[in-house]
């Protein structure tokens, strides 16, 4: 038994509160080390010889990474329970078997309560981690508001315009996509995320000048509010862009710094080293921190209380103003816990529901533990996909433990809406990255669309939208069919069809599942009350056999299997 | 390698800011696993191309529990930096590689600077965890007010009646312990930790009536002020008991509930199940949450604010009011962590370096990352001497592994304030565990001393108190010396002196060190600038051969060791 690999810590990520008084308890253990994992369990207070509280479960392996397997098991407690104390019972393929309590491995099975973990079931049901139970099930739609639709007269010329090298045009507007909601709607997805909308000076608006007051190229906060009004109208939820970890050097309080010097009394809304102020230079930074070294965008200082006050107050108000259901929030990673959660509970106030969705290219640590995002722009995934299938570097069975470390790693509330992405605004179109392959491109769709997660597809990568880096990767939405691809666009939309007809292929339970990494293949089978289905994905430009689903439904192209792929592809059975 | 025993995430446990712009990393691996890791590191936003940040650092092995190691390294970086990248470079003994950044492994060097790990230096600079200076090398004091020290006639039989049985005598008071202060300073501790004295029913106090008033019993408010100003003035802390978790029936506020059930404006100060209120029988629970289903002591609901802001400002009285240096937190982790952030804040914000300690037997866990308390009572700790040296079933190196776990495992702020202690309150005396043997206790005794923690006295075991569980752990302090034993009393003060005149055995480097489990015995050695030394831990029946420290002086008899240990000893060597 690999003793060293068994990870369990007792907080509130490994024993989580799911349910009222139901609790998701985790256990890591060494890749197929053990035969089987126990949860023996007693209530701290009520000695075993006056009443026997002491209960036991098996818990289920329910995802592996390359060297680790994850078991889980969800318990109901008693409401109003106040403690338990637990120890976990391991037995491994050899038979060999060890308690593991408290921070100690023991040989025998444990009594002493003081040598089991402990879990204060009540105020950890008090402190639940609640997402709002919306987003476990939608696809999100990003949308660059520059570049994705327009009231004004723009020439195809223009519009089209590619590759794009610089960012100085700026023609799309609110009434634009307010005037397109039916392509939403066509597409199936349930909610738009907007890149910044607030006045500002550059075309993708992460400079803000005013956080309250809509960009006048895009339109009116009354627009803003009539897009939301629309969007809810069509069951559609709208997520803004909040940018608060830096402001553009116009912004008001900056302003006055700039003009007053040390006696500003904005001076410690940043965090300035001397004056006067220096914006920058190729050779020397400003004497101020900013976003990325970069002197337009001076870094807020949220550790002040004004200044978290005025942000999070912009927070409040374009709930209040607008109605809108969600936050993503810019430079997620290098915002303070402190306002993070701050900003939560403000925002949470107001409308419950509100999605807080965190930028971070990495795992969201320490944001993601109930008090402070609900979730991140998965890059993660982004990643995954782009080393299997647009790089075709690492294998199917590399591509799923991928899939499976982030399963075993994120909190079991935020897995289900993790916003898998294969692209967004600040990377590549995933086209680009594969040399233009379609069936690459398709094949990734299909992974974020019908794997576990809260999809975001960014705009346009429906009709076969390419583009390199930034800002070739923001050009003009194609509403002229002429440069759509009409089979990337059925491609999604069926994907989106079947994600939503079938939730077992997202919730349900994997029944059976393989990897084959000479063919790039990944097989599993899923069920739940609604049915029984296969989905394979094959990440390899060769073909190969499925005979064992021969003949049956096919649901993507809703046609009878023949058995076989020939190139990348994805198929969906109906069992 | 076993790669799966690799552990480390990008958050503020395992990447910590130590001081200004200082942090220290640590990663666990396997056992004896890795020949070297070394740390990699770069500015996120600076490319190399431009300027070359990258700096790497050989990591260290700092502490090792059964199975795994911890390795560390402290690394500064220029102030104001926003964000580092990281990634680990791991070499195991048979000269595999393996690299390790943003939980993935690699076969090559690790140059995608978002496949590294992320750790924003300047907000977590911001919200470092600072413990107070003054706790780290004191030693604690813990006094059972009831049973201490008294200005009143109580009859020497009355006083020294052993066993207790019972808790209806009480007769120690504030001025009992003001007037035996010269104790506290000859036997050399730092702090004194008064167990509750706020008005209560019971003798332990732990059932409080008034948060406002010390308990008649003991004296008055002035006379707490009095006991606090003359410690002040000896350089003594004070730290007070706060029972946060539920109050007596009596407290106001529930008798209110009683009186007026559902419509009481105090309803919500607990949590009630339904009226009329029962306060439980022998058969049936109370029909509201309480400690441990004791029905005298009702749980307080501390997630109502007006519940919360009453208990923070008891929190805040006692430093404006009596100038306390700390507060113990009881039942701690039976309450929210939102109630301990608020009060931590609060508290902090009135006297910033007043010491947190939470009652927690087991890790802690999630209390301890810098917003909520700044140590625990180490029952771990206390495990451990009562494994090995008590109960004598743990070998000196499962020992050593307890200590070297905890090291690795709490917060590296935490580990040198641990309260290590071998008894208290609420365990049996050390010396009544051990079977009376007064060599076992003086041997756990110099481990809590001289091993790195902040120890905690409890009152009488430096004279040889004994007695078993509570109540009987609570008799009479013994000023009477014909009960007292002179040889116990001269080793704590002898520990007490070598661990403050020889820093370098609790802060210093380990320069060697081994464990022999046949003959039960730990030496290590250590060094800083003031001096070097061994300390030997022997822990069996027996006698063991030390020649290689033969003839030199050994500091707590301060004579010429002999060469050998016959027996349960401890000798620290001066070298």
């Amino acid at each position: 038994m690999i003793i060293s690999a068994i990870k369990h810590i007792a907080n509130k990520h490994f024993c989580t509160a799911i349910e009222d008084y139901k609790f998701l308890f985790r256990i890591h253990t060494g890749k197929n080390d053990m035969d089987s994992v126990v949860l023996h369990m007693q209530d701290k207070n009520l000695p075993v010889e006056m009443i026997d509280t002491r209960m036991s479960y098996n818990m289920e392996k329910v995802s592996a990474d390359r060297y680790s397997d994850c078991y889980e098991v969800c318990v109901g407690v008693r409401p109003g329970t106040r403690c338990i104390r637990y120890f976990f019972e391991l037995t491994d393929m050899s038979g060999s078997k060890i308690y593991f309590g408290n921070e100690e491995f023991f040989d025998d099975i444990i009594t002493d309560i003081d040598r089991m973990f402990n879990c204060t079931c009540q105020f950890r049901n008090e402190e639940r981690f609640d997402v709002p139970k919306w987003a476990a099930g939608s696809v999100a739609y990003q949308i660059f508001p520059a570049r994705y639709a327009t009231t004004k007269y723009v020439s195809e010329k223009e519009w089209y315009k590619a590759p794009i090298t610089n960012n100085t045009d700026l023609k799309g507007d609110i009434w634009g996509i307010i005037n397109t909601l039916d392509h939403i709607v066509e597409l199936g997805v349930d909610v738009i995320y907007l890149t910044p909308v607030f006045m500002a000076g550059s075309t993708h608006k992460y400079d803000t000048i005013d956080y309250y007051r809509v960009d006048p190229a895009f339109g009116t906060n009354d627009d803003l509010k009539e897009l939301v009004r629309r969007c809810h109208e069509l069951g559609k939820k709208v997520i803004l862009d909040g940018v608060f970890n830096h402001t553009s050097t116009h912004f008001f309080a900056f302003e006055d710094v700039m003009r007053n010097g040390a006696s500003s009394r904005y001076r410690n809304w940043y965090y300035i080293e001397d004056f006067p102020i220096f914006t920058g230079s190729m050779k020397r930074p400003p004497n101020y921190l900013s976003f990325s070294y970069f002197g337009g965008m001076p870094k807020l200082n949220l550790t002040n209380p004004e200044t978290a006050e005025y942000f999070i107050d912009v927070g409040k108000y374009w709930i209040q103003e607008c109605d809108i259901d969600g936050w993503r929030l810019d430079v997620g990673d290098e915002i303070s816990h402190d306002f993070m959660k701050k900003f939560r509970k403000a925002v949470k106030e107001i409308k419950s529901d509100v999605l807080i969705v965190g930028e971070d290219w990495q795992y969201g640590n320490d944001y993601l533990d109930g008090d402070e995002w609900d979730t991140i722009m998965n890059y993660s995934f982004f990643r995954m996909v782009k080393d299997f299938i647009a790089e075709e570097k690492i294998t199917a069975e590399d591509a799923m433990n991928m899939i499976g470390h982030s399963k075993g790693f994120f909190h079991a509330k935020v897995f289900p809406v993790l916003w898998n992405l294969i692209d967004s605004h600040d990377t590549p179109r995933f086209l680009n990255l594969c040399g233009e392959n379609r069936e690459k491109q398709k094949l990734a769709a299909a992974m974020m669309l019908l794997l576990p997660g809260m999809p975001m597809i960014y705009y346009g990568d429906e009709y076969g939208m390419t583009g390199a880096k930034d800002p070739d990767c923001r050009r003009g939405m194609v509403w002229d069919k002429k440069y759509r691809d009409a089979d990337t666009y059925e491609w999604y939309r069926n994907l989106i069809r079947v994600r939503k007809e079938c939730p077992a292929i997202i919730k349900g339970k994997i029944t059976s599942y393989l990897t084959d990494n000479e063919n790039g293949l990944i097989v599993y089978e899923c069920e739940d009350s609604d049915g029984r289905y296969a989905v394979i994905f094959h990440g390899k430009n060769c073909i190969v056999s499925l005979d064992k689903y021969r003949g049956k439904t096919e649901l993507l192209n809703n046609t009878e299997f023949t058995g076989s792929i020939d190139g990348f592809g994805t198929v969906v059975i109906k069992l």
